[in-house]
């Protein structure tokens, strides 16, 4: 019988959080919850989203969700789509990579609006992983955006 | 050495088993194996779509695949996408929330033709994960989509 | 206590590496490292991608992304999206399914240029699991593109 090792059922688990942390994401912005969304970030944590700056710490992240902008796309019928992410975990830090969609609701279809590059750097944490920070930028042709998405 | 709890096991086993079936949803859908999408299901499951009203038992989610509107939808070139989704379990009981988006093709391009909220129900049963219900709703500003994506 | 069945364990880790290979191909397509691409294959993989024919090898894989074809696309603006993959374990060979869209930048959103079909032959080498054949088909009423998606 081999011997059974926990660091590879950890390593598996660290996968699962994070990769549920990340799909709880386009859920959490659909509905409007701001709290949860930036309870997914670390006290210190921040999101860089483009064109529109940076984001630093929970409440600067909850506001993204409870502005105007973000209100009107889902009264409008928005999507916040995030792809399954490549994960590379390093003890108690990790990167994933990953694209995002925001589609929006334009008479019988839907347009998307958004395609853009993912960069996430999560942490371990007493209450388990969280994003200390996500960088996000439109991929319309700009290298910094490229940039995001290598491995 | 830590001793091997197998319930961390069965749990990883658990959410790869549901983002399994999930993940054939779409293939099936697409290639139209009638038979094989139903069989995603429980006997009782049952599948709520939008407006177009729920389906339930294994026979009524059949005839969705061999209705006529999604066998035109086949031949003019589809694509159903689920997305990676959000699994909670509880025992031989699970809730996963993910989109979808049906693409359809359209002259040189693909049209997203529907983008929606979807909650799953799962169960455990003797031969494996079954979808219990699955609650599907278009994310075009209705309430009641966005309600399906809380967590 | 149940005993520790290192072959449930090893399961997992496979399923979470192919997934994570796959999920490595959008990005590293966006941002054009085609020798990181092209180390996705074993040494004599193949890509087939519908209309445009048979890449053998990983010089011809590496060859698509340095393509000018390809090259333009990243200028434009573009995400390559993998959805969550189907995968069947078979031992030392698995086969995903799952769904491909490319977007390209327009105006200001993005459009849905290819949705595909793509079934994935992988097999596990000494250096971890490569793909030995990838098929990709448009789904633009093709039946040979919705016969990749039977599973």
């Amino acid at each position: 019988m081999e011997q059974f090792d926990s660091n590879r059922l950890r390593r598996l688990e660290d996968a699962e959080a994070i990769r549920n942390l990340i799909a709880s994401y386009g859920p959490l912005a659909d509905c409007g919850d701001a709290g949860a969304v930036a309870a997914l970030w670390s006290d210190d944590g921040s999101y860089s989203v483009g064109d529109f700056g940076e984001a630093k710490g929970r409440q600067a992240i909850a506001a993204l969700i409870e502005s105007e902008m973000h209100q009107n796309l889902m009264k409008q019928g928005c999507g916040h789509i995030l792809t399954s992410p490549h994960i590379s975990l390093d003890g108690d830090s990790a990167i994933a990579t990953n694209h995002s969609i925001v589609f929006r609701s334009a008479d019988d279809r839907h347009e998307a609006w958004r395609v853009s590059a993912n960069r996430w750097q999560f942490v371990r944490t007493d209450d388990g992983w969280r994003v200390r920070h996500r960088d996000n930028r439109p991929l319309t042709g700009d290298e910094r955006a490229r940039a995001l998405l290598s491995l």
